[in-house]
């Protein structure tokens, strides 16, 4: 039997790794699973972020998922090794992914970071920065208002365009020349915050880095790469939906995909 | 045996109606549940809200709960009666005081709600209130970014005024008399709220309207109160338990009451 790529996320912040995917493996099937019942994780303790993050795991493999990608860089930074222990599927992080592509555009080796509390707090982006050189200043702030703000799709108004000033300025004044952002739904502020940031520092988007690294992997490893069913079909469920998520994913996708709602998770 | 005040919320937003009770009820014991761990519920859809809610008053009620309020205004407006069918003790929702303390206050008979997108989206506010009287006119609006800003603690910070003051601006030009603040979270933000309204609009909090419905209710039932402990004692119980959540609690209180966390929820 033939599976799917499989995308976890908190929420519905992870389609932004689908549109990624759609662009580089058009033809690949793809199940995406967003816990929006239970989203945002970015605020919530490790423990919880594993126990929910394990669920969505198992929801995806019981949908036949042959791979897995973890857009959600807080159960990334928390849940991985758990994940991985669950899972009987290869699991993509989205922390080394960014970490790698960080390390290879930065000239100065001053790395800014920004995410979620729990993901910032949980230190893992910079662990796996300065694991890739000696002499690496990574500068992270963790950013909280600007998913409500994506959600609020609030994305050009001049109050998000302060608060992502507010965020950026200490990593601004320390001068780094790349910036990760470290959560799937900063995707969306990318401009915002490349004007804010200003234009010579180099944004690397997580979501981006993670897609080309199972495009890498799938290059390089055949026989998964032939296991995986090829009909461009993709199925999106969450666990709870409403009218704003509906026209948020309409606006992350920029088409018209059918969400299902799962209530058994 | 002796029975204790239950209040539930979706989080730590409902010790703004532990600390009104306090301050009401001082010998009464509390019993609280935070649903942290699911927090928030304001962009969530009914079915889920009611969902979560009746676990959680479930857990007050095994806890000893000889009577329950309804801090969330959330639940409160979509999860009412299925919370009323399930439990065996009087469950107060926070929509009805409020309503009826706003149209008390207000000469004009235009009364303004600000609530999440889920408590005005059901429109309970506005039905409740104009029950209450002909030809009342309520202007509401949904103030989705203001939780996680009072979550944050940008409590006084110039860009919550700058947001605070967008979302009332549609309030403000139908020239309301009265504004109820139809969300736990939204009491620490009562300056604000009230500079940017301005100060001709008495501002009805629902954590205080709630608190005051129970003690008139408590001295119109002797025998409910009279089953009621009165030892001063308060327990705390949320789902998920982070530094910021324990810090957040501290501010709501304004003292350090210990908060347990229950992950069988």
């Amino acid at each position: 039997m033939f599976a799917m790529i499989g995308v976890f996320d908190s929420g519905i912040g992870g389609l932004t790794v689908v549109r990624a995917l759609m662009q580089r493996l058009p033809d690949y099937d793809i199940v995406y699973f967003g816990d929006t019942a239970r989203s945002p994780y970015g605020t919530k303790s490790p423990q919880t972020v594993t126990a929910y993050a394990l669920e969505g795991i198992e929801f995806l493999l019981n949908q036949g998922a042959g791979v897995i990608l973890v857009a959600c860089s807080c159960a990334s930074s928390v849940a991985i090794e758990a994940l991985k222990q669950r899972s009987r599927v290869p699991v993509f992080e989205s922390i080394t992914p960014a970490a790698a592509m960080a390390v290879k555009s930065s000239s100065n080796l001053r790395i800014g970071v920004i995410g979620s509390q729990t993901a910032v707090g949980s230190g893992e982006f910079e662990k796996n920065i300065q694991a890739l050189g000696a002499n690496i200043q990574v500068v992270s702030a963790a950013c909280p208002l600007l998913v409500p703000l994506v959600e609020e799709r609030w994305l050009k108004k001049p109050e998000t365009n302060r608060i992502v000033k507010k965020y950026l300025y200490p990593l601004k004044v320390r001068q780094i020349d790349t910036l990760i952002l470290g959560c799937p739904h900063y995707s969306l502020l990318k401009k915002t915050i490349q004007r804010k940031i200003g234009r010579r520092v180099h944004i690397i988007d997580s979501t981006v880095a993670v897609a080309e690294k199972l495009k890498d992997y799938l290059h390089a490893h055949e026989k998964v790469a032939a296991s995986l069913s090829k009909n461009g079909r993709i199925r999106l469920f969450v666990s709870d939906l409403t009218d704003q998520i509906e026209n948020s994913a309409k606006t992350i996708l920029r088409k018209n995909l059918r969400l299902e709602a799962v209530s058994s998770i």
